[in-house]
């Protein structure tokens, strides 16, 4: 498996992710997105937010400020309870966070420690400054909240907070999104944006950081129909493992399994968790994801945030082990309850049925980080190619930052050249590609193959007396032929997966390979 | 023309925008984007991204982080030059921006007076605090960045700053991103992302807010190059007035004409100058806006930014008055001479003519609000219909929101239904689509036109046996009759705008409209 320290160097070698301000030494836990990571990690975003906005019809989607009203992280309990257990060195001052420095001295599990254990710990555990090796003070409470001040006072009154989470906004502009989209129950509201948590310890390379991006949604329903999921049977059976472009294979994974089982014994309360933990698994492997590299995993109770009933992580097997990649909360009506209390406003929905009031509750909280994501796909795609000799990023080609790349087989030839710049030209309109013309055929390839450009299409002196051109597949190295007017056709089909190369070098039709239109569980709710 | 309250009460009320954290009383500056808002943002940015970055070839994009390392504020002259000026009541402490307040007090433009004017403006014409009538105190500067701490420590070294504009990140990350994307001049580095200023008086809905959303080229060319732009007769020559979906009228706007006589007389300094301004009105008007609701103006001397050598503005009509769309600045190579100086880096690149080392200079770096583009789409969009009697939403068929709503004519009817339900989940694979069952059809009409869907498709008992549908257009309310099997192809036709509707209801080819391929300046730049 590739290390981390393996994807750093070749996100930075190849314009994906840089440390932000590394000509100035960089700053911990921030970086910034290159040429092709950018592209990247805008295609992820998209697909999520097509996949679970656009193509449902219970889904809204809003984008709030990072900045809110402070009474919203009063509210949210954030102000009083969003913290990690912060120690100091006695002597040479140095900071650590408390749980993270037991996990690694110990080799143990913290992550469910309160305050008084770790201190606990500390003591008998005599544990030291791992810098100085002197001994530790008390540890305390750390709120992960950036905090800054709004308007021209920089006074308590002024006191505003960057958001260490998209959910709050989603709460505060519930009855607003509710009224002005006529949503009915059962209904989400979805969000993409950044949120900002002043880490002690960020690492990881893109897993930990202090600036990272969430793709959330709240999903509400009627606080008496936790039982009515009535396309729970479907979503965990429906599965399609894509282990490859050249293989697939339909089955259920362990995972599946694992759900389906823990609803069966009720270890999952309500149906509707079960169906989010399985919708947001298909999402991963509808996108190129291993089903074997996803698990699902119970929080047990010390580890629950302050505002969850039940919570589930996805976690990856990333190359530092298995961690969470999505946590998966059932809130309950706590949030919607904080706000009506602190807001006085009246939050609730009239149901039409029973003509009484209710406060809707949140039975999922499907959240991912986008960064995390972002690791992910690079895990799945990134392949040193023995035989080639470099990395082949083996990218969906749905999440490839650039679609096809058009070589002229020679750069000096003005026929050949300004031909496949028109080609270049009319591709370009319907999806990114690019244009390269430096060094042998081969060299280009790899370069391609390198950014996980899924065709390469090349203009040779054959191209222009029989009007066509090689399209070669990244992941096989296959190659055919295909006339000039149909090229633009073939590559839509071939990115969209409606065909694929066979080794023999013909073009092939696959197998539907989405169901995700049957995914919808609520065909009649926004009407 | 319609108002910016009668703009802000339709936003609202459609789920466009709302104050961010209503329920608590708002907070100034600070806006959230609703379902249909965020759809709407979101078109916005991926047409600038797709017309800026993904059909050129020489310019390519970058995400960073929103806080960087402090240096990176300091080397850009932020820390101690981004400031307005601020001037309190001696009595009840009441703050105001200085030049806002002469300006409504005194009716002239005060945005380049200095300090010290100002200061002599309060005294010798005692002004007065417009809440209590008190004196004011000296006047100060007072910076607009926003400051937070990073890290557990809270002290001098940990303070960072929320950026106050993203291109800064293209700067800093320059050397990177040219090596990495193997960029030749001339090269642009384009970025979209978020950016806060701590206005002392945010103010005119969407215009002028503290927390912001920006798309942003650094446009480098060789400095000894400055007139090597072999595009500008094209760009400038380059103009097609779309004036509603209906009438198209080639010829070039009084925009058009300023910028090619400025050019000629040398008040543009650089044709690459010329070339940007151009480029970016072609952006609005390629997406609905009128040519003429937009002119150019150049920055006296005095209200420069501090690193500015020339810059002009877009101007456009806003509903209160002609304020700044776009600011286009020549920065030169101030900001990278400020990084080297401050890194110690070398941040030139090689220059293979010369064999010399070379600083590039940025001619031009088109910086527009994506807050400012959706209220400038908004107010060309809107159009309160009286035959109607209800708002059109006349937004270009790229940015609507919704791209086509279903609707069966009767919603008790299976058959009706059941096949209005079909085309949908058809649909909506391919853009995204509304469902809608409630009202009459002239109800639902209305509402779909509120909020810009370009086309509503109705299902009625003909279709059943007919196999067919109609398809209404937004704008002329015209209606035409298409089987059901040519719908998605007819769909995307209409909403690329290779086809439209004639009054007489049947549709026809439409004349290209798009030159934008053409206006690639730089066909060999990445090879």
């Amino acid at each position: 498996m590739v290390t981390v320290e393996e994807l750093t160097t070749f996100c930075k070698k190849k314009g994906l992710v840089f440390a932000n301000s590394e000509i100035y030494g960089g700053i911990a836990g921030f970086f910034d997105y290159g040429p092709i990571g950018v592209e990247l990690k805008n295609n992820i975003k998209k697909e999520w937010w097509t996949y679970h906005v656009q193509q449902r019809q219970d889904v809204v989607g809003i984008d709030g400020s990072i900045i809110a009203h402070p009474t919203v992280w009063i509210a949210s309990g954030h102000v009083n309870g969003f913290s990690d257990v912060l120690v100091s060195c006695t002597k040479c001052n140095e900071r650590f966070r408390a749980d993270v420095l037991i996990e690694d001295l110990l080799n143990i599990s913290a992550s469910s420690l309160t305050l008084s254990d770790i201190n606990e710990f500390i003591r008998t555990k005599n544990l030291k400054c791992t810098k100085c090796k002197s001994p530790l003070g008390e540890a305390s409470a750390f709120n992960l909240m950036f905090q800054t001040f709004v308007g021209p006072k920089q006074d308590k009154d002024a006191i505003a907070y960057l958001r260490p989470e998209t959910a709050q906004l989603m709460f505060a502009n519930f009855k607003l999104v509710a009224e002005t989209a006529r949503c009915k129950l059962p209904f989400g509201i979805a969000q993409i944006g950044k949120a900002f948590r002043n880490e002690i310890s960020p690492r990881n390379f893109l897993f930990r950081m202090r600036e990272f991006e969430q793709m959330e949604i709240e999903y509400f329903i009627h606080p008496d129909k936790h039982d009515e999921c009535p396309f729970i049977k479907h979503v965990l059976e429906y599965e399609l493992l894509i282990l490859s472009s050249e293989s697939q294979i339909k089955g259920t994974s362990a995972t599946k399994m694992t759900i389906a089982a823990a609803l069966e014994n009720n270890i999952i309360q309500s149906p509707w968790h079960a169906y989010w933990l399985a919708t947001e698994h298909n999402w991963f492997v509808k996108l190129g994801c291993n089903p074997e590299h996803i698990r699902v995993r119970q929080h047990v109770t010390e580890e629950k945030a302050h505002y969850a009933k039940d919570t589930w992580d996805l976690e990856y097997e990333f190359p530092f082990g298995w961690k969470e990649l999505q946590g998966i909360a059932d809130r309950s009506d706590y949030d919607l309850q904080q706000h009506i209390k602190n807001s006085g406003k009246d939050l609730s929905l009239y149901d039409e049925e029973t003509k009484k009031k209710i406060v809707p509750h949140v039975v999922a909280e499907p959240s991912t980080g986008v960064d995390r994501a972002f690791l992910l796909f690079l895990c799945e795609a990134y392949l040193y190619s023995k035989e080639r000799d470099y990395v082949v990023l083996r990218l969906h080609p749905a999440l490839a930052p650039v679609k096809a790349a058009i070589f002229p087989l020679l750069s000096n030839k003005e026929e050949l050249t300004k031909l496949a710049h028109k080609i270049y030209e009319d591709i370009r309109e319907d999806f990114p590609a690019q244009y390269d013309t430096s060094g042998s055929v081969g060299r280009r390839y790899a370069r391609a193959d390198e950014i996980g450009i899924p065709y390469c299409i090349t203009i040779d002196f054959d191209s222009i007396t029989n009007k066509d051109v090689t399209i070669r597949d990244r992941d096989t190295a296959s190659q055919i032929r295909v006339p000039i007017k149909q090229l633009q056709q073939r590559l839509c089909q071939l990115l969209k997966q409606e065909i694929a190369f066979e080794k023999a070098g013909v073009l092939v039709k696959k197998e539907n390979n989405t169901q995700h239109n049957s995914d919808d569980p609520t065909s009649n709710t926004q009407n």
